[in-house]
């Protein structure tokens, strides 16, 4: 058969997604814990499908999950693609999964055809994307370029209180690479990584389009533990120039936060701005007190840092400003940063040439594409549509809609615009 | 002694207040829950001083505890003093105690001096004043005068969810009185109701002056229950036009209750504005979620009921018309609602004579003092200065300051301007 004829093997993709479906759903979500029974089952229904695609399989010391297909020149460096096999507590079956199943797929149909690649193309199952297991990201793909901080050993699972490090040798992996911040992976052998994801907000379905091409990915600045000490007093009996209110001086902040937003909105800028807990303290507060401290967060995410900064610079002014005029005191707390990370532009032209209805936008969540990208290596992903988000239960991705973004990455390879 | 050198008995109020303070305080704060242990055991203490004093004793069907200094013709109407023994959770030792102390500390001055008044004198020790508990407050006031909607008999209490009626039946009281809205006491047969209470608020601290008069007690309207649904979303993921964020809306709406409060202001009306609790969802939010779900709490006090009107109806307002823009929910459920009260002109004219350096100032919270003065009987009430204002475990009331009131509490009695 032409290549220009060739396709995903989406068969294959819907067994595996059922297969998942069935190994690691508990009630309404998936769990598949970041090192845990969960995970573990996804990667032994992703390898038992590479040995019988055909492909070579080898598992790094971390526990990564490479199936590689040979290509005509085997010292040449790979394209890589990948995504993460964990998901959150009740999560959805798409999230992460969907980019391996379409490496998988897609090698499937280059291996059935016979089509041999000018390099060796590897599927990458990697461990661990996921925070909500051990309150770190990208566990996986930072581990295998050498990234992670050693101290992230002793983080203690959420919900068991195990140490990564005891995680790690329970599972017969080994943590001493991340000890010695020692690399798995060579970047200067990669030629290209790729992912695709579920879209994890509602862009796809509203523009009623199947999938996109990812412009670049979100970084985060974040005021985690931001506070606001005022006074507790009596809702009835302090009048205004006495108050010190928690709450009022709070929510101007975050009111002014919102048009802050705006104005860099106006001016073309990408941002989003998101306070998702805000809370009195509920051994403290009342309905007849005037509040005298809230907690609360404070998210910010752009595909520039500099709007970032710029964000952040002037919530830490306007906290100082506000706090003088309601007579409280914030205290925002230092942040959490990931950085922004930028798609290779040849990688995002071609895609945009692979879909019938070309269309570009920044993913506002978090991938392992934004590790490749800082390690230098050029990183391109597909958006697939999925409806209700992700992160819960609900995740809907269709067959069909999976098929348009696997068709894509097939294409992509084998045309494929680096050389 | 010559009773105008009658002094009210401060050795007892000290005893009072220090037994009070060791048997109810929880940690940092006191804790008197409505028809719970702590207010029981404020009860015990104020009977056993009763009991010591050799006053009269008596307990009516809801637990009001009423302590009666016999006057020379018994069956003419009595003058009361009152205030209630219940605290909020975590508040201080002299919100409400400080009326009763008074005015058994003053009973017992008359009953040592052998001082015999012309009519019956009873300390009133009154239930549940706050809402805190209960959602309602003045209940065993109101209850008095059967002025409760028996309604209220199925309201749960905030902590341990269980019923009033049940409570009461718990405690060996009656709910039978609230449920035929059966009056306990006659008005007509009250002369008149005194009230010794701290101030709530900062301006005797600012004014440097013991005690006031107060001129009236500003009513209550309070959205208890306000809700804001919008849907759980990914911080980075999910651009403004396709959010629900309940908590931008509801920092949207108390922003605006603001300014309309300023507006009120400039206009010269009475008015406090409060939101003291205001939260997420502490099971479901997350500092890279949007937030699905505020609850929180409005409170608008004024001398006018107009002002609270208007206020709650723009409140309403705000609420449609920013939850349309948000594409959110809000639900501000019923409001709870205590009228303002005028005190009597003669009441507090003769205060005011008494008073080395006379003050007459609003009272911002609600009062028991309230309901007597909506039952038509003559009301006057004395504020103490008290620093760090109320409900709150900081109250700081001085005994010298607390002399001073209850002297001119003591003086009143001795040259009582009513017949």
């Amino acid at each position: 058969m032409p290549i220009e004829q060739l396709q995903p093997d989406l068969k294959l993709a819907a067994a595996l997604f059922d297969s998942l479906d069935r190994a690691t759903r508990r009630g309404r979500g998936v769990v598949r814990d970041s090192y845990g029974d969960g995970e573990q089952a996804a990667h032994d229904i992703m390898r038992a499908a590479a040995d019988h695609v055909g492909l070579q399989v080898s598992i790094d010391a971390i526990g990564n999950l490479m199936m590689t297909l040979p290509g005509r020149d085997r010292s040449a460096p790979r394209i890589m693609i990948g995504s993460h096999l964990d998901s959150v507590l009740q999560g959805g079956n798409y999230d992460g999964a969907a980019g391996v199943v379409a490496g998988l797929c897609v090698l499937s149909a280059l291996k059935q055809s016979g089509t041999q690649a000018p390099c060796d193309i590897t599927v990458m199952g990697i461990r661990a994307e996921e925070s909500a297991w051990f309150d770190i990201a990208y566990l996986g793909s930072g581990g295998a370029f050498g990234l992670l901080d050693p101290a992230c050993l002793s983080i203690a699972r959420s919900d068991n209180g195990k140490s990564l490090e005891s995680t790690l040798i329970e599972r017969g992996f080994d943590p001493q690479p991340i000890r010695e911040r020692r690399p798995l992976l060579d970047a200067t052998r990669i030629r290209a990584y790729l992912e695709l994801h579920i879209e994890q907000g509602p862009t796809l379905v509203a523009e009623k389009l199947p999938a996109a091409v990812v412009t670049g990915i979100r970084g985060c600045k974040r005021f985690r533990n931001a506070r606001c000490v005022g006074r507790y007093g009596h809702s009835g009996a302090v009048n205004r120039p006495h108050r010190h209110d928690a709450v009022a001086a709070t929510v101007a902040l975050l009111h002014h936060l919102e048009s802050v937003w705006l104005q860099h909105e106006k001016a073309g800028a990408d941002l989003v701005v998101t306070s998702g807990e805000l809370y009195t303290d509920p051994a403290m507060h009342g309905p007849s007190k005037i509040a005298g401290e809230t907690h609360f967060v404070i998210d910010i995410r752009s595909v520039s840092a500099a709007t970032m900064d710029a964000v952040a610079a002037e919530a830490m002014r306007a906290a100082a400003r506000i706090g003088e005029a309601y007579r409280v005191d914030f205290d925002l707390g230092a942040t959490s940063d990931s950085p922004p990370a930028v798609m290779d532009e040849r990688l995002r032209a071609a895609l945009r040439g692979l879909l019938r209805r070309p269309y570009e936008m920044a993913s506002g969540a978090g991938h392992d594409a934004a590790v490749f990208a800082k390690m230098g290596i050029p990183t391109g992903m597909i958006f697939v549509r999925n409806d209700h988000g992700s992160h819960n239960p609900d995740e809907a991705m269709t067959l069909d809609d999976f098929g348009v973004g696997a068709q894509a990455l097939l294409g992509l390879l084998l045309n494929f615009p680096l050389t």
